[in-house]
């Protein structure tokens, strides 16, 4: 069987003198030096990420996986199972939040099937890479089997990969859509960053009390019976993650091994990164968090990976939607390191 | 002498019956309720301001008043006071932060000289109206005359009527430039909100720990000497303000009374906002706060007006910078309030 090591091309670290520089030429643009806060950041990671200090935007894209949960059986969501399918075509169709913010932005979307429970014609902007029809109940028996997980890493990888060939991306983000992927998130997150599962569990959705307790009792009897190794990604994927989940993993490494940055938007993707955080941890210098999402267990994960979210807009949507939001800011960065005069250029006296 | 109700046209309030039916579209669209977080209200907002269901934003522009402050003479700044004089000719040039994210957002910059001290060649981006080569220091005396006050404010209501006729705005930014106007504006929102000067007075544009000293010695001094009356806004720019806050206070109020929507920036523009809110409160109606500044009295000003801001940047560089890179979340909410599809039109299943 393939080894995670075989799958995966190693991510280079970006380097710190082209930091150090790219310091220097925010620090002498017109500005008291620093404020321009997390922006300033921004232009120095893009920068490091693309070894140079013209660091620029051409290409940019959404990527939305999409995947079922068999976790679902257990009531912890607030909406049935069959709205994974009616989103995917909703997506499809252009009428989702994502895809509003995509056209306004000017970013490309494509929409990943990884694993729903339901069959979708072909269309342009649907890449089919299905592994089951959704994952088994992980309060009962394993998400999915060794090969299902590496399979989906491995689409995951793919899709990234078959992308960038036609269309390098200087940045993408990553979404996902699948009823039941909080639980399954949160999960993840809870058995690798030993946070509490009672301060840490959301209501993904808007499930009631009495669905928040249902997903608290399943995260508790998940994680008790499969006790998954919790510095194994493949182990955690197969006992308690999801396909949609997996195949981020597989392309937020895939598109770091290609120096571009990515963006990642709620619980459900960070939970993603993560799970690529400990397959090779140098994935972080490419990491941006786009907001802090209003599901708690995110903040644990960011802080693992020393991540700072860039909004707090209180979302809790997923598709990708704060990452779209956030790629302005992250072009705007791009445009400050290159476009904005230094003291000299503009004859500014400079700080006392 | 001109009154200040006889200077501005009241400011109708938003209805209630609208914002009520724009929650019930926003409710309907394919997400779970509130999931779109602050973008959401947003919409809501900008629905109310419109008086349409289905807001919109076809032209939006930037206002960057500036200014000279005679405080400098306390040593309360990092720069030298010249450096407005410079900052004004590098937004002509195009070379300073708020340029890049005006063009990177496609947002028409407009730089108004409200009392700088110094001369500038005429420009089609600046308008000229000098009340006055800077303000007097309001340590030792009042900042400026009352018809000098009053000047400043007719002629901020000037420049948004002139520009308003010509191109009708759905959004404006307000930023300003003006070493030494931190002092100003946290003098107006300390006296305003009872604020404490000493947990409330920033660094600026990043003054050493002496300069910090000497800035909030100064803010006793002047509220000390010029004890303003708190609920007249004439009074406090007159004692303690500056030309390019009463010129924004003064575009702010005529943009509302022309139900165009506000985004205001830091301290500076909140303090502008504050004394707007004085003068008119319905202008609270039409208030959006881009960002959390790091002058920390500017939370203090937002407090009272009630408004949360959609961003927190590490911002400290004023100029309108966080109102430009806030337009795009503005006009992400409109595009989600009319071109996201509702569960009916999309065929999704609703919350059970």
């Amino acid at each position: 069987m393939t080894t995670l090591n075989e799958l995966f091309t190693p991510i280079e670290p970006v380097q710190k003198s082209l930091q150090e520089q790219a310091q220097l030429k925010i620090d002498f643009k017109t500005k008291p030096p620093g404020s321009l806060g997390k922006l300033e950041n921004l232009a120095i990671q893009m920068s490091a990420i693309q070894n140079s200090l013209d660091p620029k935007i051409d290409n940019k894209a959404v990527f939305v996986f999409a995947g079922d949960h068999g976790v679902t059986e257990e009531g912890v969501s607030a909406f049935p199972a069959e709205v994974t399918v009616q989103m995917v075509l909703n997506f499809l169709q252009g009428g989702a939040a994502i895809n509003v913010l995509c056209r306004h932005n000017q970013i490309d979307l494509k929409v990943v099937d990884s694993g729903v429970n339901g069959d979708f014609e072909a269309n342009e902007n649907l890449i089919q890479k299905k592994i089951r029809k959704g994952t088994r109940n992980f309060v009962h028996e394993e998400a999915m089997t060794t090969e299902e997980a590496l399979a989906a890493l491995t689409a995951g990888k793919e899709v990234f990969q078959e992308y960038y060939k036609n269309r390098p991306l200087d940045l993408v983000g990553f979404g996902e859509m699948g009823i039941g992927n909080t639980t399954s998130a949160t999960a993840i997150i809870c058995a690798v960053t030993d946070a509490p599962i009672e301060n840490n569990t959301g209501r993904g959705t808007g499930v009631d009390n009495e669905g928040l307790k249902r997903k608290i009792t399943a995260l508790h009897k998940a994680l008790e019976k499969h006790t998954p190794d919790t510095e194994d990604a493949l182990d955690i994927i197969k006992k308690i993650g999801g396909f949609e989940i997996a195949g981020m993993t597989g392309a937020i490494l895939e598109a770091a091994a290609n120096r571009t940055a990515v963006i990642i938007d709620g619980v459900i993707s960070t939970a993603a990164a993560l799970l690529a955080f400990l397959i090779d941890p140098n994935v972080k210098d490419y990491l941006i968090a786009s907001h802090r999402s209003v599901e708690t267990s995110q903040s644990a994960a960011l802080e693992i990976m020393g991540l700072r979210p860039l909004m707090d807009l209180n979302l809790r949507l997923g598709e990708g939607t704060g990452a779209a939001l956030a790629m302005n800011l992250v072009e705007s960065s791009c445009k400050i390191m290159t476009e904005m005069a230094s003291f000299e250029d503009a004859g500014v006296t400079n700080k006392e």
